[in-house]
């Protein structure tokens, strides 16, 4: 089987300008979670905000079998011309997982057709991740649940669709429940929504969630079939 | 229970141009559906693009509880500040059924998040529409299957999110299936995606067919329940 | 549209055998369950375990429109044939309400194909019920969430065939989650697991609980179609 | 990654009475099966209705990855003990290929919870089998839709409960459709109903069917985790 190329995308913003986040992600998210990637076995590029085409040009996104995409301050300064080319890209398969404060993202509201809102609050509460599709790829290797000392909360209702697959739901001290790993299928693409990973924890170091983003990983990587065939077409039985 | 109101809109442009369609809808696709629907007890208003607005004002999108949508030729001339409003009342708990063409509305697409693309084929051959959901309230009194004798074929690959429940799949004598009656839940509302009703054929005048949008308009019905809240939140129980 | 006929059975053990029970429900759940549905205008019986057929004929099952279930103590008394019955029922079109404990009843074991097993706990704790699925009919009249000050805990994984339509989602304050409101198709059956209801509390009069029992009452029943043709079948069309 | 380990079950009758059967499957269907299967580099047994415990020891099935059923005249000739023994399996992650008549296999009926009845012709009519979950693994490698020019059909409707995912439908001359490839979740295993496979057509031979059979062992092989954990447990939290 070909190596799978990801390509990890950070808006990186927090971590040059806040202390707190600078201290626990010195070199960006992206980077620590490029780095787990690697050990993993994957071909591993990042991309940021700053740089041109967002670091997503076409001939990346075309080199690119699944591609992780963080961002929190700065959706609205992702450029429409570069959504469309992601977009198109996962609709020809290429898989998307989408992290934490991503699920307002251009990219993810447009692939849900949803406003992707949701309840939050940053207290640093508790949260135990349950597995509830006990079947799943995405949920190899873990126990009945897992818990992040803290996070951010996000609250029900979230607004997206009924996922395709739930596989994750979070329990959060402060009384909230959670869809927190959501699988959809659109197009020939696969699109994973993964909740922990706020700016102010160390939550991409933590074994568990690693071990979740590569299991994602696989999972979305793209199933190689012909393009499908759409518009107009003969009758392939004779019409009397 | 409060009388369903219904708005059935049509581009209207295929039965003011073309002697074949003005033949079979001489008022136009939206008369004929508006009166069924009347028959049956629902309150019913039309609307078309070519009114100020397209007829979807605030006011009359506020007052409607389900939305009928035929279009075809002038996808493009919908305006964006209309789909805004109809894709927001959606997710406020409006129903819509998309009849045959309007696959390709500008509504459809941005509720679904993908291109809703399809094969197709106007031969005005056999279709024949299978119940796969036998529970389901859109398949209210009908029995296995029901026939059109022609239609336009629309074939697989639909490109379309999993449906959330799948009513119908359509044979077709040229040898294509198609998933023809696809539910969808977005926001509070409900989405029924309905293939049938090529302009050229008295697709609408079809008993099977009328029944169909019915129980659709009923199933579509808002749900009525208080607005769900997003946003900060304080927690609901004490942190430690 | 013709009154809703409802069936109440309730095995009757716990409230004739623990005082405790006794006080909350001096004539058994299945009175107090029977009589708000009454209020609400459905025509209303009641059935138990110690009846002949445990009061679930041929002839009082075909006049069952949605049957609820309780059970907990003595499901390996209830007969294989009332179940068959029962089973072939459902298939037939019976909605089939399922509260709590009776997640392993034999009925429900069977209509699911899977264990029903779960982690449970009895300490009174409070269990906060949120609405996951905004556009469903069994939500109708909810806010975000309710609370039931004490109930038993019921949590994950829960060994249910994914739910065809999730709609609640347990929060429960000693840790947990739980997916506390499932709907399930089976033949032209729908079923409704609901998980509040332990007998030592009074669960029952709550009115939150009422309304989710009421609204899936209305959601569970038969939609009139002719039954499936199954076995050997002509050709529909000419084959060459 | 672990050489997946895939068991073969055949009644094995048909080959063994029929002449016409045996010219086409001389040692068996399970044989041809097993032949492409190892070929594509797994492990592979086969395991008949004749031998003790019909092939199915506690020992065979604890070192069974997926194992793959075809029935037809024999299915209740399969002893209970052995059936409750694949159940368990199925249950705690073995994938299970459940393949053309044995849809009324007993295994199958009891992990649905339906009859899993259909409609038949035995005419040797064409089948096109269509591709509606293009980014489905088990459709890799495979175009809009591939044909076996003689089959039995099989038509809806098909009393399963609502697939957890549907990959193909067929269309068959004669004028029906079917659910033909659809993937269930239950317990911890993965099962994948796949319709071809009468046993007077070279079926098995078929270059795409060989493929889709590949694709499904692959996809319903067991993800490893601990256990899930059922029954009473104390509070992960403290409770006041």
């Amino acid at each position: 089987m070909r190596t799978i190329r990801v390509t990890v995308w950070n808006e990186y913003i927090h971590e040059k300008k806040d202390t707190k986040v600078a201290e626990i992600y010195p070199k960006g998210m992206h980077t620590v979670i490029a780095e787990f990637l690697r050990e993993e076995g994957f071909e591993v590029r990042t991309a940021t905000l700053e740089e041109k085409d967002h670091g997503l040009t076409e001939e990346v996104l075309n080199n690119t079998d699944v591609l992780i995409w963080w961002g929190h301050l700065a959706h609205e300064k992702v450029s429409d011309e570069v959504v469309d080319r992601v977009y198109r890209r996962v609709l020809e398969g290429m898989g998307l997982i989408v992290l934490h404060s991503a699920h307002y993202s251009k990219i993810f509201k447009r692939l849900m057709g949803t406003t992707c809102s949701l309840k939050w609050r940053e207290a640093g509460e508790k949260e135990r991740i349950w597995v509830v599709a006990p079947w799943h790829p995405i949920a190899k290797g873990l126990g009945d649940y897992f818990e992040l000392e803290h996070e951010e909360m996000y609250g029900e209702p979230f607004d997206i669709p009924p996922p395709d697959e739930l596989v994750f739901i979070s329990w959060f001290k402060g009384g909230e429940v959670f869809r927190s790993g959501c699988c959809f299928y659109r197009g020939m693409g696969k699109i994973f929504y993964f909740r922990p990973g706020h700016e102010t924890y160390p939550t991409y170091y933590d074994k568990n969630v690693q071990r979740v983003i590569i299991n994602a990983v696989r999972w979305a990587a793209p199933v190689e079939r012909p393009k499908p065939r759409f518009g107009r077409v003969e009758p392939l039985e004779k019409l009397s």
